[in-house]
């Protein structure tokens, strides 16, 4: 079959094996598939991705000297139900799945797994057991979706938040649009989102976001002060002692870029008591005043993935169009188009998410 | 009165006025007053310190300009109740209060506030509805340890542990041994504490630590993975993704060093899904990679001081012996053995806690 095969630093398109099903597998062909933004970091940054990924346990298994099919953001359509199987899915079915597969009693990643080729590839071998069928008359494309979405459900859940709440969303990449999402599902208002891009900040509206902010012309967290504190609020030491001021809503808090830098900005900015929850993928070492955190009492929640039930519950909602992901789609390229697709998605004005369509 | 005063680097004893006692105050002799490691820093680190309390508030008042008085972990005993006051203790009574004080509605911070003498002076104006008086019976040196032993009692709170956890606490000075005392008094058990100090760990025990460990002998994280992990524990992605391994005990690990560098080191060592609790006040930028956070979903809080019903129930816990308190006091010193008390403190295997005692 053909791939888009990744190997020290550059893009190939070429033949690779086809895959061999294991006991329990399916072979499935793959439809579209997402570029994440931890594919381009993986690229850009690979020494630095491999070592961070093999020091916090080998959750991912890239390498530097093996070549990688990228893809973990896909869908596709049965074609072939191997051994062992029950036969659940027909061929022609069209599924997707959290980004693993199932071979005897070995649990493998796929997408940074030179053993396992991902979704930049015609074919995948998935474990009939994690396959989600698509619900009837959804729109296939926007299952490949449903991965990074889930990403933005997740964290919303771990966060618990309540409609007490209000939300400041911080980068409004495809993480922290599927974070409003999520936001506004859960009935959170207000929900404030902020964005140096014109392009994102216009996604960020189109997914529910209420009050969309440049961070280059106003503060977003002197809106999300604003959005907390009743009339006839008391800040002194004196009303707070004493319980003579109104309380202030809760703030929960979300970082969605994922670069050095940002814990501090919201460190500094945050309200005191503010939870804080870091979904964007920072593989860099970062810097920030711990005294910040102290005297605000600040809880930091770091939050990955998602569980097997907020995956197909993300796959009902945007389904059923409770989630509506179609303005994310801004680009689709072939296997050929995979490399320059990683060089235009630096561009946050170009593009939010392309699909790679191995079949195009 | 007269006090041991810190300016510009040095300690002078010398009188300055006596406290002027606004509405609600009443004048305290000050008996004992603890020296903090905060007091350290502030004088060993003092331009740092001034900068950062002030970009995060406010709440530390000191400034680099004008000479101040430190202490804020004292006990004393009521001289005069000053205007407005009920006049609720008598003359002689032992009393003890969070350091702070009223004056009309204005609330003043006690320790770090070249406005208000704090316990390393003979009297202090404190306010009278802040008052504690101390339990029949207590060795009145022991209120002065309530201020830091209520900052363990308020992490362990703010962590809301059950016996179902098991805990881990990094550093082992007077903030360490106040969580060790407190997770104890709260049932958790193993209780495991690290210190490279031999001095300190003998505390640590004494405190009622089930494991005491020198981190440069062997990892306390591995002795924290042993104490959550169950027999037939299984930790391949397969068992985990299809649950069938054993669940491990939920693990909650305190940093109480106040250094740059232990967080990222509590990152590396933290099982996965730990809830850390930064109680050390690390004064300084710090350094970590937040792709361990991330990748084991670790939650951080941050703690600071305790609240009014925690700091009382302290001095309740002391003074009832349920948490004894005289191995910590390693020294005593009159005004003019202050200077060299903070430089002694920096030797953990000389003192853990030394009480100035302005009228020896």
């Amino acid at each position: 079959m053909r791939a888009a095969i990744f190997h020290q630093g550059e893009f190939t398109v070429a033949p690779i094996p086809d895959p061999v099903l294991a006991e329990g597998q399916v072979l499935v062909r793959t439809r579209a598939c997402g570029i994440c933004g931890s594919d381009l970091h993986a690229a850009k940054y690979t020494d630095a991705f491999v070592d961070v990924a093999k020091r916090s346990g080998g959750r991912f298994q890239m390498v530097k000297e093996r070549p990688v099919v990228f893809g973990h953001e896909f869908v596709g359509e049965v074609v072939e139900n191997g051994p062992g199987t029950e036969g659940r899915f027909r061929p022609g079915t069209l599924v997707t799945s959290m980004p693993l597969t199932i071979a005897g009693n070995q649990v493998l990643g796929i997408g940074y797994n030179p053993d396992v080729a991902g979704g930049f590839a015609e074919y995948m071998p998935l474990a009939e057991r994690m396959l989600l069928p698509l619900p009837e008359g959804m729109n296939p494309d926007h299952a490949a979706l449903v991965e990074p979405i889930a990403v933005g459900v997740h964290a919303v859940e771990f966060a618990r938040t309540t409609p007490a709440d209000a939300a400041l969303v911080i980068g409004c990449g495809p993480i922290g649009l599927a974070v409003i999402a999520a936001l506004k599902l859960k009935g959170i208002a207000p929900v404030i989102a902020a964005d140096f891009s014109p392009a994102r900040r216009a996604l960020a509206q189109r997914m529910g976001a209420d009050i969309v902010l440049d961070p280059a012309a106003g503060s977003p967290y002197a809106a999300l002060e604003q959005a907390i504190t009743p009339a006839g609020f008391d800040g002194s030491r004196h009303a707070q002692l004493l319980g003579l001021s109104p309380k202030r809503r809760p703030a929960v808090l979300f970082e969605c870029v994922g670069m050095p830098g940002v814990m501090q900005e919201m460190f500094v900015g945050a309200p005191p008591g503010a939870r804080i929850f870091i979904v964007g993928v920072c593989m860099e070492p970062d810097r920030f005043e711990p005294f910040f955190g102290i005297i605000k009492q600040l809880n930091v929640q770091f939050v990955l993935g998602y569980t097997a039930e907020e995956f197909a519950a993300t796959l009902g909602h945007i389904g059923a169009g409770r989630i509506d992901v179609a303005p994310l789609i801004t680009g689709r390229v072939g296997l050929e188009g995979v490399g320059q697709a990683f060089t235009d998605l630096a561009n946050p004005e170009q593009h939010a998410k392309v699909l790679v369509e191995p079949w195009r």
